[in-house]
């Protein structure tokens, strides 16, 4: 398997900037941005230069130490850190890993009682941190996927929860990478993923740098693709797993796995622990956000419905935990999926 | 229910011309394209300007006459109409109604022993009678399947095949026509219908034009709307069905079949019996045409996929009689759908 570029991390050391890859570029070309600013960093989020709750993570991480990294005012120095923490947080207004990074990095300066550079250093090391669990989380995730995955197999991905998603391999295309990296030649079919065609944009692109064997079919192409025997295995990734296993992904997600079950095909889940919201027993309870009806009607800025036609464009949708055959987790495998099965995963430690 | 613009109409008498809406520029512009010349109205066919196969046919058969009207040569007349006929066969390769209205065009000049302007008049009559059957089939298949709608039913339909596809009210779309002319007021779920888009360009623009109530969503939203419970009816259209009720049509059609089945909503198919292809047992002798990659990975001409991926792009799929719920044609409807019933509804004379 051919490296993969680095979405994202940080250069220097103190003073240090963030490059990116500019993945409103992809797939035509590859571009690096750099952010020196923390205004820099909040535009790549909220024009998703940078996507993907775990890499928004990262991100916002990172841009915490960009924006405090040249004030040298002590008495300030609080407030500036303040100021920075909430612009960030203004990025992306469901990103639930934003708002985790932007904590741990208000809780890590609160830990440290000493000069500014000390302050500012402990910044970098838990933003270093913070980008270190996610690239291991990724590991592990292959890792305890990548035994379900037979050489030979067709696999097919809905959107991207890749390399693009993450500081690392990514959540479902960790388990594909890792079952390569173990050298089972795999053939991928990356789902466009309409209305904002990550899986064509993104999954095959990415896909296509590590030299994996990548086809992609439209979304309505899926169950002719099932049906002709091509694909042994679904995975995806997640947004939001209730107790109960019921899965947030993209729109989308759930009609794949109404069809993988159709034609008894496996659909598995690739997630981080921190992917489980505990608090809600089931999947009614996860709102569903409904986006701009522009992401429909328009495609790279061209009009392809008639003007003044009403659309329907949720974010994601729900998927029952009865569809799902299993959970990869950086924890381990859970299977079959029912709340003492993620109970008792999540008790456990990583296993990377 | 407002009027709908005609798809394509006769103007004037003998020499006369074609008026055709050019399709390629909807849903952000009407416009008519005249065809004065037989190398017009291949180019219209060509370019999908009109497209769906009974519009095809009737614009073939219109532009037998316009390829001969000026032709005042008794001696070479013969020669000139095989060379219009030969050349408009060139102008799509799989389109069956285009042979077929040819074919019927020939046999018209054929059947007449007078001078060249009673030839002329009878190709005219010709095209015109095709064009009329045509309307007569729409409003049948309409008549036949309204009833089957309730007020207030949301119904799903993918692709078009509406007006836009033939030269009266479609065939899936005239039922919805009808049934609002009865009316009833339903709303109606487009499938935006990639890779060529039918359903947002076409069908959500017709339905508009018409005063419809229509919601464009992309087609992996299909099972969420469905889950929903925003959809009590399935209707689409047909390319061909086999003697055992197995259909194929566009692209992503079985995977709504399959999706209608999981949530137990009625799934119809409607078409004319002339879809029918009784030489075929079953769907499985139904060959899938793969198109040109760059109709996945474009969109209006924009990369949307990196350059040198694979593509997967069959142009339809076939769905197994046992997920359709009824066959509506414009001899009655079809249901249940196996050989004997399909055999029975094709033997009786057209409803309307």
């Amino acid at each position: 398997m051919k490296p993969l570029p680095r979405t994202i991390e940080w250069i220097g050391d103190l003073p240090g900037f963030v490059r990116l890859i500019d993945q409103t570029l992809l797939p035509t070309r590859l571009e690096y941005r750099e952010c020196t600013s923390v205004e820099d960093i909040w535009e790549a989020i909220r024009s998703l230069r940078v996507r993907g709750a775990p890499a928004i993570g990262v991100a916002a991480a990172m841009g915490v130490v960009v924006g405090v990294q040249a004030h040298a005012d002590a008495a300030t120095f609080a407030a500036r850190l303040k100021e920075v923490v909430d612009f960030l947080r203004t990025s992306r207004p469901t990103a639930v890993n934003l708002f985790w990074a932007l904590e741990r990095m208000e809780k890590a300066a609160l830990a440290v009682r000493a000069n500014l550079e000390n302050v500012k250093r402990r910044l970098l090391q838990e933003a270093l941190a913070i980008e270190a669990e996610d690239r291991r989380m990724c590991q592990a995730i292959g890792q305890v996927g990548a035994g379900l995955i037979k050489a030979g197999q067709g696999i097919l991905t809905h959107c991207n929860a890749g390399s693009l998603a993450t500081a690392g391999t990514g959540t479902a295309l960790a388990v594909i990478y890792a079952a390569a990296e173990d050298g089972k030649i795999i053939h991928v079919f990356a789902d466009e993923t309409r209305p904002l065609l990550q899986g064509a944009r993104l999954t095959a692109w990415e896909l296509q740098q590590a030299g994996i064997d990548v086809t992609v079919i439209c979304d309505s192409m899926a169950a002719q693709v099932m049906r002709d025997g091509k694909v042994q295995l679904v995975i995806v990734g997640a947004d939001r797993i209730a107790a109960n296993g019921d899965t947030a992904n993209k729109i989308g997600t759930y009609g794949v796995a109404l069809l993988a079950r159709a034609h008894n095909i496996p659909f598995y889940v690739a997630a981080p622990s921190s992917t489980f919201d505990l608090a809600l027993a089931s999947g009614a309870e996860i709102p569903i956000e409904q986006r701009d009806p522009r992401e429909v009607s328009e495609v790279l800025g061209q009009a392809v419905a008639p003007e003044g036609v009403r659309v329907y464009n949720p974010a994601f949708d729900v998927t029952p935990a009865e569809l799902i055959s299993g959970i990869i987790t950086e924890s381990g495998l859970i299977r079959p999926v029912n709340p003492a099965t993620i109970c008792a995963c999540l008790a456990r430690p990583a296993q990377a």
